[in-house]
């Protein structure tokens, strides 16, 4: 095989650390940089450990590699400008910018043709009383970048909670949401080349709680027309930012129609699945792209469900007489919320695979982060 | 005065400490009970350190009072065994198993004739998804009794969410509430004496951010016959559960029909208004009630609306330069999501209060639990 040899990663996670293992079968060395010297990819990757904003670390990284790729999307500018020109970055950092914004990023989507629920942009007291008339409540307003913290994100169902809301986030730019009477949360992974070919996985089915994806089950049953408007949204999507590498959109099911919620542009948690219920994994085809080698098949085989572990792995005999189940420990330190590893359970069919979820989800100790929830 | 002198209170948190300061100037000296050497109602009541089943510790406590109360509602039976008969209990301890348990609780409203939103009773599966067929999603999966965590409580949004409940419920009892569409979230206080007398407050209009009181208003505006209502829904339940002291109802309205959803058998979060913005404070009115001393007051001053102060302590200077408003450290340590303290503003209608109040918010460093919310 000839070629670049070497994948930089910017990001030791779990993402990387899949990724580097999907790697090696390929020819395909990798080098993950991370701020933590206890990243847990360097079990499978060599480690250049530095913060974002040591320009010094980061050229030193950039010379051990051929290629450079991220498994996060919230990369520094900093750190763009000062590998910029040193080596060929995929996806290319602009394509980052679209998802660091949920206001662009919903006006990106619409740009492209593909439907999204309600929204509108709020800059400040007035623009959301009206956003409230025009969209109704109950809604849920959230902050334009960033996160999921007390601050940054209220849920409101009545004017008390939306003026509760007004008193504390000021002119800063937000983005106020309807609520989407959704019957299922999907996903569609992609994967696009250098020379502009998207390839897309069948359709994942996601259930969160709490906020945290807990479930993936794929192929999702769905009609014909559905697979074509999430193909055709990543194609879209995809040729508009000249990407290359995998990326993510989340939908909505509104009664068959899809609309986008979000999209990440990198390997996804929804994608997991692949790595043993598809030809070709997410992982693989995604440094298969960046490094300009021919994609593999994204057929299925059979049908998958993947368990996240959050928070605290759970009893090491959990599989102990289940078949067809895989376990992927990360080797993180545990802590409330945190995804650690995950399982994923293959069989013939749904109902199987979910029947041997439900005996393992009853064994798993997952611990959410705090919080209660409310009607 | 004659009559007993002394009340006891179990329980040692901030609303023992402001029971205790109200008690004072009624010529009633309060002692606490609590398993923390570091109670914050020490402060202002002598207090007896011990664990709720340390039954000689206990009875000293009970030796050194007259009547006994509680500050809070998860009392545990031993504790009730321990005292019983040993000194006169307010309010009767069987008036704490309402509350107890979510469908109970629900069931018990019904009985009183009191309206409530649709719920059913959830043992396991197959009752979860006739629940789910009769009263559609979304809706809200609880845990009978006790807690706002992780395993407790499920907002389920579809048919995957609720299948993921399913597979770490088992065959516990749990409730299954409908979303209720509702406009604003009140409450009323109300106080019965031994002879039967029912007193109520204005009903309050409360705001929550994450699950925890954030703002309560009072006087809120209704209709007199929402007043009727609430009052009328306060005096079925005093009455049929011969309940002696303060008691409070959380309501929903929905379009002028009041639903009621929980209530809780003691001084509430949603009455601290009452200290500055009323004649007498709901605490005055339960040591009066549980003592036997004749009622005061509930007759609103103007307007209150009262903030909580959650997690941290703001800037000593919040209050430099602002009129009515009156702050109350509880003295507790800063912890996420924790109530410590709060303030109350008072002016002469809802619209002046709100505006010093907005004024007064933007300083608060509120921090939260950790956990986000999604639509």
């Amino acid at each position: 095989m000839s070629g670049p040899k070497t994948l930089g990663i910017l990001g030791g996670g779990q993402l990387a650390q899949m990724m580097a293992q999907a790697a090696k079968p390929l020819g395909v060395d990798c080098v993950v940089y991370d701020p933590s010297p206890d990243a847990c990819a360097k079990s499978v990757a060599h480690l250049v450990n530095g913060s974002f904003d040591n320009a010094r670390q980061l050229r030193s990284f950039a010379e051990l590699v051929d290629v450079i790729t991220y498994e996060f999307e919230n990369v520094p500018n900093e750190t763009v400008d000062t590998l910029d020109g040193l080596r060929p970055i995929h996806p290319q950092p602009e394509a980052l910018k679209v998802s660091s914004n949920r206001v662009t990023e919903k006006a990106f989507f619409e740009s492209c043709g593909v439907p999204v629920g309600p929204y509108r942009a709020i800059s400040g007291p007035e623009s959301l009383r009206i956003a409230r008339d025009e969209l109704g409540l109950p809604g849920v307003l959230k902050s334009n970048s960033g996160g999921y913290d007390g601050k940054g994100q209220y849920t409101l169902h009545t004017d008390d909670e939306l003026e509760n809301a007004l008193a504390q986030i000021g002119n800063t730019p937000f983005i106020y949401e309807s609520f989407v009477n959704f019957t299922r949360e999907l996903s569609v992974i992609a994967c696009r080349t250098i020379d502009g070919i998207t390839v897309t996985y069948p359709l994942a089915q996601n259930t969160h709680q709490h906020g945290i994806l807990v479930r993936s089950d794929a192929p999702a049953t769905v009609q014909m027309n559905m697979t074509e408007q999430a193909h055709s949204a990543a194609k879209r999507v995809g040729d508009t930012l000249n990407y290359v590498g995998v990326f993510a959109i989340e939908l909505f099911d509104v009664g068959g129609e899809l609309l986008a919620n979000e999209m990440a542009p990198r390997v996804h948690n929804t994608g997991h699945w692949t790595i043993e219920g598809s030809n070709t994994s997410q992982f693989e085809n995604h440094v298969r792209a960046v490094m300009g080698l021919p994609l593999g098949s994204t057929e299925p085989e059979g049908h998958s469900v993947m368990l996240n572990i959050i928070g605290e792995m759970p009893n090491p005999d959990i599989l102990k007489g289940i078949s067809g189940a895989t376990l992927h420990g990360y080797g993180k330190a545990p802590r409330p919320g945190r995804k650690i590893g995950h399982i994923t359970v293959n069989g013939p069919d749904r109902e199987t695979c979910l029947g041997t979820a439900k005996q393992i989800q009853s064994g798993l100790r997952n611990t959410m982060p705090g919080g209660g929830v409310r009607p």
